[in-house]
């Protein structure tokens, strides 16, 4: 980024932070009822914010549920426009009692901020609003369009924004999304995350007999719905980690050699991720790929919970009425959840023991997303970072799924830069969340350098 | 039994069914700390019907929770001792929206007598303390010798009870048990259930990763507990209901043929236990063997619960660091509990997948109980059915298991009558449990034709 933008950033540090501490001091849990008016006062604080940075066309927006914040600066034609995103909600900071300070105090101590939504997403998004601020404060305005919109669901499953994307793809409409929600692959390393796994969560439904029935009298008898499903998991995915879903591994689509080899030389200890990361003494799935090919670009079937029957202290004998287990696919290109899903219903419905009833219930489904680290705007986000931190980007994938990016890609058509400048050991959702003081003002600079680059680039051909 | 016996019961139905109707109008729900008043209200009660009874040394004996009571007659030297053995405590009567009429108000409708604890077991009981009452009303003595001991805790486990009956054989030591708390084939047909299933009841515990993970960022790599259980028991049971622990059938009893073949002249019918007992769309277990075996002389492997990760309300992507099955085994004669779990425990060490601890941890176990028909005892209580029923006695087996009459064996060398008048249908432990008011009377006159029967049989020699 300019020399300027950088002195300007240092000049007002210590002010940026304290407009951030103000902001997290909101306790904008959505999930609990009784915060709903500290939801409301994180809106408004978002939108002030926005006023701030320099933004124009705010609009709290209301939903169903929790409001939306969308605001624009649209006054430089021939431009590219950055979709820039965050979310104002937070999770709740139980256990309480685990926090060295309170979890809405937030609190610099080593030269991290603690505090519940530091990092996830409160310190993250206010990145954004400062690299604006700054840029236009220096040069008194952007060098390109912006648009951000910010949600307060996104820790509850961000449903409202979902909607609002799918019915304003217009009002949306940019050449790429930035998100900063994510980690860098470890201290000091610019990461660019280019891959996320989709995710078909179902819940696998069995039914046995009428009633609830007594082990003793019927058992070897009557069928039982949770043998039952045990009987058909075990059927699906083999001791190597292998899915036995006939179809399922028909479009998974391999990285290249060249993504692979990169990630081949990402620094890895195995001994360190099995015994403190994992905490296992070995490590399950295809033994044939390397962890990374596990996590980042191999689908998975898991089994969350498996409800039915009895499981208080102490002894029932009883053969429940119904089991439920709740089944997850995560998906990688170019696997399609529908033909998945329709796979693992024939599936089920191939291997039902007899006697019993199953049925497959989709809760939610979602494509995985890849972007080319060749794509121009993800190569100067890059630059932009490794600038910044002196030291060549990475680009990593996730094997998490982040539901807004697909979003983003399949209402607007646009790639997301997924740009985060927290660390593995941040301490997302629980106790002692943290953020980095000297990463939230690298990123300001590195959000500010990247919209630098990106505006010399020129428009992306509609 | 006698003629001058079936007169004076005939005579005093109506005060018997009174005191019953009393009896069962004291709440006395072991479960329910609240009831604590009511569970020592009816040992007074009990206390008290066994003095009418005519038994001499009462006492009601304080335990770790609810009392005992005990009595007993020893006025016939020479003669045999029978233990009797009965419940005063009862179930909850949820749900109580469901009762036709309170549960705690004994009403008498189309000739049953519904309310909780009417054939489960203060019904049943009362039937030996009202022949015991006729015998000495009629003959002035009792033909043999008489114990009763009388337990709070039977739908709590018993625990109590057990431990007397450990404590003191020689208080307790008589030459058979007659326990009423079970119930006939079908109705009108006297029935004597001689064969008992064990049961192991164990919780397999199985550890995966140090803590819970994120199966987005982890799923492909950590090992999921769940699914290791997934694992392991469907390799324990194949689809045709074999279980596959070696040497798990190696001690297996089969029942002498005749005693199959009387099976096979009881009248069942399959579409109705399919369709209305089990009401399933078909049967599991071991296709080449009858109901009857499936369910009284094969032992199973069923599953009852399993905990552990996410069974709420939607999806929530985790791989728990812990997950628990409820596993029990029915057993049969002459299946050694002990062996059984050294098998079991042999067979989860040999079959844990990679990266989990698995461990069994024994919850309860006891072993099959049968008795000959041949045995005095046994051959008398059947004649008495018999001249009382006017129908020829058949001999059953029960799938499920009744932890006293293994202690009686276990302890005090004795095998127990199972004399039961319940029906199939009497909604033990449901709303609007009932008892047939003809076998209340029917039961008393049973049991007094036994005790004159078996008082001619002369003393089991010790």
């Amino acid at each position: 980024m300019s020399q300027a933008i950088d002195s300007f950033v240092k000049q007002n540090e210590e002010r940026f932070l304290d407009e951030l501490k103000d902001f997290i001091r909101i306790p904008s849990i959505s999930t609990l009822p009784e915060h709903v008016e500290d939801i409301e006062e994180a809106a408004r604080f978002v939108a002030k914010s926005m006023a701030t940075a320099g933004l124009e066309n705010i609009e709290i927006i209301p939903t169903g549920k929790h409001p939306l914040v969308y605001a624009d600066w649209l006054r430089a034609p021939g431009k590219p426009t950055v979709l820039c995103y965050g979310h104002y909600d937070v999770q709740p900071p139980d256990p309480v009692e685990l926090w060295h300070t309170p979890p809405f105090e937030p609190t610099v101590r080593n030269g991290n901020l603690y505090a519940r939504g530091a990092v996830d997403d409160k310190g993250q998004m206010y990145m954004h609003f400062k690299a604006l601020e700054s840029l236009i404060a220096v040069h008194g305005t952007l060098p390109l369009n912006v648009k951000f919109i910010v949600e307060g669901e996104e820790e509850i499953g961000g449903q409202s924004i979902a909607r609002f994307v799918a019915e304003n793809p217009a009002k949306l409409k940019a050449d790429v999304a930035l998100v900063s929600d994510t980690a860098m692959y470890a201290e000091g390393i610019p990461t660019l995350c280019i891959g996320l796994r989709g995710l078909m969560y179902t819940e696998l439904e069995c039914q046995g007999p009428r009633q609830d029935l007594h082990s003793g009298l019927y058992g070897g008898a009557a069928p039982n719905p949770l043998f039952g499903l045990i009987e058909l998991l075990a059927k699906a995915k083999n001791a190597a980690g292998l899915i036995q879903i006939p179809g399922f591994y028909d479009d998974v689509e391999e990285p290249a050699l060249a993504e692979i080899a990169s990630w081949q030389a990402l620094p890895f200890d195995a001994a360190t991720y099995l015994n403190d990361e994992v905490g296992s003494t070995c490590l399950t799935g295809e033994s044939d790929r390397s962890v990374f090919e596990r996590t980042w670009s191999r689908p998975t079937l898991e089994v969350h919970g498996i409800a039915g029957g009895f499981t208080g202290v102490g002894a029932k004998t009883v053969i429940p009425a119904n089991a439920t287990a709740k089944v997850s696919f995560r998906l990688v290109p170019s696997q399609d959840p529908a033909k998945i899903l329709a796979a693992w219903e024939e599936f089920v419905s191939a291997n039902t023991p007899n006697g019993l009833k199953m049925q497959v219930k989709k809760l939610s489904a979602a494509p995985a997303c890849v972007v080319s680290p060749e794509h121009p705007a993800i190569r100067l986000a890059a630059e932009a970072f490794k600038e910044v931190l002196g030291r060549e980007t990475v680009f990593t994938r996730s094997g998490g799924s982040i539901p807004i990016v697909g979003d983003f890609a399949r209402h607007l058509g646009i790639p997301t830069i997924l740009l985060g400048l927290g660390l593995p050991d941040d301490g997302l959702h629980s106790p002692n969340e943290k953020f980095k003081v000297d990463n939230f003002y690298l990123g300001i600079r590195t959000v500010a350098g990247f919209l630098e680059k990106y505006s010399q680039a020129g428009s992306v051909p509609e």
